[in-house]
């Protein structure tokens, strides 16, 4: 078998497991390897071509799915008997996909799978759980608004959004002291869709944002699919460390900040007002602006609110997103956008350019349930449940985790980080979490680089306060027997 | 200055610093606070309203930053002289907007712009008018699924989409003679965002994209907003100009054609099974993929069904594109991408990076109005409706067009493309065409470089048939007085 690989990089060549993959192809189309066949393995393949052996596992995994070869444990892989490549399938033809696409098929590799983890204690992911939804009422709302609204409803509704559900959300906004109209609002498809459109609006392929690291993991993944690279900026007690972000901002390269004062994702804590005025300063110097995400603006069942950038800003310095799908439910997928000056129309175009306009039905409902203060009512009812969680997952930690260990306390949210002993990589520690009985959310996932991290988020989105406790103890358990160590921790806050 | 606090918690209240500003705000518009005069010391306004002086400070800082008040290191917070709030503009910080976003707004400035277009018939857009939306059977079905479906509904829904409706997608589709599962089906919000994610799956910034000339104008603001470039193809009588076609697939910075065969935008034709065969062969030859646009298939009402390219194609190298934006309501925001291979995993990702997933409770009801066979039904009664509107608007131009203009005859969709004598752009008739009472789509706009066309697109989705005809009449006034000939046509049909 005769493989030559063309290295040198250029937008014109294949990736290199794709070059070998299809080369093999040919072998077999060509009946130069017949079926029945086995293939080099992978480490001597490897060697021979002088790349690593993931390319290779690549190339073979992807002629197998193609049903081309097929592998078995401990024997090797061999030409299958149908080995043709429009035998067994059609699908012949393989597009070259834009860098872009396959820097986000690597980055969903790498992603911590949790496959049917059965009865453990879903800690891992913010979704609040579906118990946790004013879903009925909801409904009504909806269907009402649809009878009264009719088709009208479902036409397209205008980039911006439903006129009613501007004036309530930037009414909303106002209350929590962002001062802005509804001409300043710009509804999206969750603040996810929010978190893309803000970063086009400042950034083009192969410019840099800044974010916290660690950071919420979509945000990099968006980055990616975009073309952007991050430039990570630590977390501290207070926030983010100011002195490399004003190092990174002052960088030409930099074109805005992506931050998570308030609740931090994943780190649960919320910067000082000291701090935030600090970071508007800083901003206001190197003339980047800000995106804040305030996606869980409203999930405060503790402390006292500290403003939102947003709130602290009247320059324009500050693009403010917000989201429904954290306290309320992410299905209706609205999350809002409030910008200021040219910032709106550019905004605006992004979107047309996307995605022309989103669902109106849902976004009129939205505005009444907020209007008719059921809204209010259901985040009074979700607090007092978030509290009791927190409390609950806070003292089963202080119970069950070994010395050395550290948490924080956050005041809002649904997420605790917490920190483990050096040396660990709490990647390893997963697949023994899942079988005594818990679900995490390793650090690592939340590094720009994706390294290893000695970090975890616990969430209590998902669970109550019984099967948090039992959570925790499992996580415990798994500890103990990594570090050997049953010692009680000194519950030493972060 | 009398001030008074709500302290009392309570989503209702402003923050406490936010009431005091807007409570001294007040003050100063009643102009019982003058210019130049000294609000107190924080101190001495923080003791008498028993806060905390921070409190107080961001109260002043808010008000100086509206440029309402002035702080003098030493000296105290006066009240400007021009202190109304809204005097001084406070935006004073301009962002730099990358530059796709300043592309996007070049070209919304460049959009034309109807206004209030008072009486006159619009023929200008493809949005089916409401009275066409069968909106009372689709909310019953929404608010059946959702007293079934509850609280998961309101989940995120992974972000290929609702299982169901993945299912009935691909039998939708392999009706129409693609042979696709529910596997190769990614549910998107719109075609519109389906178009983006199939731009992104090939082509990155500073690539190219064949697109027919004239092709739907929203592709080019797409492919801007995404840094892309496009490559015009002709459009002659039979689809494409496959020779131009050819040349331009083969120049490696192009990464894929988008195509229109099937009621083509803007000109309304179909091309023959002869064409799309031979364009599917060029494809191939070149290693090019296809995005096929086939947002109108439903919408046939007259002559034999032509098969999608992607019916013609079991290698993969069409991606399907399908919507229920013209055929059913815009509102609903949800199209779909047939794609196979690894196109799939990776249309998921960018799916996944731009917003995650989409809204289940309109997927989980549109999959039921589909299985019901209420989409059959609602599809039957509108080509009626379609084919009545075609023949009165071909009618009314026949017997209203002066000699040299020509027109296509559509077997489906909402669109006729007009062709006027040589030395007309139609960008200049569109004032009068609004004072004569009628709208519509001028040929530059779908040009690839905006330049001046003697064509127009005149759409029957929002009109009915006698507002059509006034239309069409109109239409001919302005065209009478401006080539100031008054001759019948010999009704050319391109």
């Amino acid at each position: 078998m005769r493989i030559s690989l063309q290295r040198e990089a250029g937008t014109e060549r294949l990736p290199v497991y794709r070059q070998i993959a299809e080369q093999i192809r040919s072998e077999i189309e060509a009946e130069r390897l017949a079926a029945g066949e086995r293939l080099p393995t992978i480490r001597d393949l490897a060697r021979s071509l002088r790349v690593h052996r993931d390319t290779v596992a690549l190339a073979y995994e992807e002629l197998a799915s193609a049903g081309v070869v097929e592998s078995t444990v401990g024997r090797g892989t061999f030409v299958r008997a149908n080995g043709k490549t429009n035998g067994a399938t059609p699908h012949e033809f393989h597009p070259e996909l834009s860098p872009i696409a396959e820097k986000l098929l690597d980055l969903e590799r790498s992603r911590p799978r949790f496959g049917s983890a059965g009865e453990a204690v879903p800690m891992h992911s913010l979704v609040p759980a579906p118990s946790l939804y004013p879903a009925d009422a909801f409904r009504r709302v909806l269907n009402r608004v649809l009878t009264e609204g009719g088709a009208p409803l479902f036409q397209y509704g205008g980039t911006q959004g439903h006129p009613r559900m501007l004036e309530v959300m930037a009414a909303h906004l106002r209350k929590a002291g962002i001062e802005i109209g509804a001409d300043g609002i710009i509804l999206c498809h969750g603040a996810s869709q929010g978190i893309s459109l803000a970063l086009r609006l400042f950034a083009a392929s192969g410019d840099v944002i800044a974010a916290e690291e660690p950071t919420y993991q979509n945000v990099l993944s968006a980055a990616a699919g975009l073309g952007l690279r991050t430039a990570p900026i630590p977390m501290r007690e207070d926030g983010l460390d100011l002195a490399v972000l004003e190092r990174t901002l002052a960088r030409p390269e930099v074109k805005a900040l992506y931050t998570l004062p308030t609740f931090h994702n994943p780190i649960g804590t919320t910067s000082s007002l000291e701090h935030r005025r600090a970071l508007l300063a800083i901003a206001a110097r190197c003339g980047k602006p800000v995106i804040e995400d305030g996606y869980e603006a409203d999930l405060r069942f503790a402390g006292k609110p500290v403003p939102a950038l947003a709130a602290l800003d009247r320059s324009g310095l500050v693009i403010h997103l917000s989201s429904f799908s954290k306290s309320l439910f992410p299905g209706v997928r609205i999350g809002a956008i409030a910008a200021r000056g040219r910032a709106v129309d550019a905004l605006l175009a992004l979107k047309a350019a996307s995605d022309l306009s989103d669902a109106m039905p849902l976004q009129a409902a939205l505005a009444e349930f907020l209007a008719a203060g059921e809204y209010d009512r259901h985040l009074a009812r979700l607090r007092r449940v978030l509290l009791e969680r927190r409390d609950a997952v806070l003292a089963a930690l202080a119970e069950h985790l070994p010395a050395g260990a550290r948490w924080t306390t956050p005041e809002g949210g649904y997420q605790i980080w917490v920190e483990l002993p050096e040396g660990i990589d709490t990647r390893d520690l997963l697949a023994d979490a899942v079988g005594a009985g818990v679900l995490f959310a390793p650090g690592s996932q939340f590094n720009h680089d994706g390294r290893a991290s000695r970090c975890l988020r616990l969430s209590f989105a998902m669970a109550d306060a019984a099967l948090l406790r039992r959570g925790v103890a499992a996580l415990g358990r798994v500890l103990e027997a990594r570090l050997g160590a049953a010692a009680r921790p000194a519950a030493v806050h972060i």
